[in-house]
């Protein structure tokens, strides 16, 4: 396994395995691996040539006050995880060597994509990330780039994104992996206290009651929202983001829930921002 | 010579050569051929195996009120002139394969290199010239992609957004051409009558009278200016939009002229906005 830090070398590593006719499956992360990423590697594993994992905080998606200081960091961990998933080469670049002083340059995906939700409450954001998942996509040049839906709505945006910037890549959208007791798996679990910890299963099991409620034919969006909120408040150190159920590709809100619909969430547990989402009703529901 | 319009086919088509071991020339264009655009292609042949020409009028880089509706076209005239400087292919997309209609992502280079000048005359202008390059430098893949410095700031902009984008092609800015009596060639010049054609000498008389100045040591920039604009508002068809003397790279204004110095002027003939710029002093001439 590899490690590249200089951008050049990088890009010419990866141009010259293109041109060797190898197939280059991508995992963009910013480090602190958990199954999650995990799965995601496998999964690059079974589709690509050669395997890439790019380590980097991107400072460009963090707003004020948010969490980049102490966003957790532990690359020899990392290093030995990408190993056993068989990655052959990880990125690992600077932050000044992405972003060096005369930086100016963003890539904006405009409309209710960015604007709402995630958008809303972390203002640049998706603009931090599309202008990081371009770069890397241009200096790696995979044919596939794998991403999950953990983050469902910045995964709409890189999809948006790679398609209008005619980027030659598949992007490929991966399940959430969830802890046994429903917890979505984040970098930023490790912040929780065992207290916070008890209270964040208040997210997932909002979920699974709107799946619940759904699948009993309980669609009025309003209704549902209204139960899940109580269930949520209910927790003294949980504050509500925003809990809202939206169409799956427009990002528009919805009056009543169909297989379209997505449940999306962002809650504040402590001090610590997490977010889950998921889809409430399956084909084969009707509603 | 080869004339592709899809974008899948001729991102494929590049692709190949580039791994087939062949260098491409790219010369961007919005058609309506000129010498200015000839000089382009014939650098390109000289640089590249595989010789690219695109023509494509971009909507995404005309602001409301602007002359896209009227800008002179003429596929079959540019045909022969590309075939006769070599050209190997040209691509040529229609508007809608570019922006198709839940397109939403724009590449936009921000601070002082796109707000001042042009930028601050025609807003967004910038966001669309450099979302259309980005674009056609994705499909394209050249190694090497030639601009004329007719359009002085537009190159800047591009060449800080192919850097910062990571881009892997090296941006060649190629002297301005004109015609035997100074007027840089564009293709907005069919738009003049003849009376206003004379009267659009102004802006290369009076570039060729700042160097005079310049050159006899008249360096401060606002007596330079100043002698500059008379000679311009003597024309009475013509009216300044702007008339500076900035710093080659940073685009800010400077007090004194130095051999960083470029004069940048946009005029306003009739109908017709024109620009022009150039440096004023020599390596080799104090100030």
């Amino acid at each position: 396994m590899d490690i590249i830090t200089d951008i050049k070398a990088m890009q010419d590593r990866c141009f010259a395995e293109r041109a060797a006719g190898r197939t280059i499956a991508f995992v963009p992360t910013m480090g602190f691996l958990h199954e999650g990423h995990l799965s995601l590697l496998r999964e690059g594993r079974r589709r690509g040539d050669l395997l890439v994992l790019s380590i980097f905080v991107n400072p460009a998606q963090f707003g004020q006050g948010e969490d980049l200081d102490r966003y957790p960091r532990d690359f020899a961990r990392d290093e030995q995880l990408a190993r056993a998933c068989g990655v052959d080469l990880i990125f690992y670049p600077a932050a000044d060597a992405i972003y060096p002083d005369d930086y100016a340059t963003f890539v904006n995906v405009v409309g209710p994509l960015t604007t709402t939700l995630e958008g809303a409450s972390r203002p640049g954001h998706f603009r931090g990330v599309a202008t990081v998942v371009a770069k890397l996509l241009i200096i790696v040049q995979p044919q596939v780039a794998l991403f999950g839906r953990k983050d469902f709505q910045q995964l709409a945006v890189v999809r948006r994104m790679t398609t209008d910037l005619n980027l030659p890549v598949e992007i490929v959208g991966m399940p959430i992996v969830r802890e046994t007791d429903g917890l979505a798996m984040s970098s930023r679990n490790v912040y929780l206290s065992d207290a916070e910890r008890q209270q964040a299963l208040s997210l997932s099991q909002a979920l699974a009651r709107g799946r619940h409620l759904a699948a009993e034919g309980v669609c009025a969006v309003g209704e549902v929202l209204a139960a899940l909120r109580a269930m949520i408040e209910a927790q003294p150190a949980a504050r509500i983001d925003y809990l809202r159920i939206c169409h799956r590709s427009s990002f528009l809100e919805q009056e009543r829930i169909d297989v379209d619909s997505v449940l999306l969430l962002a809650v504040t547990v402590g001090k610590t921002r997490l977010i889950d989402n998921g889809s409430l009703l399956d084909e084969a529901e009707a509603c």
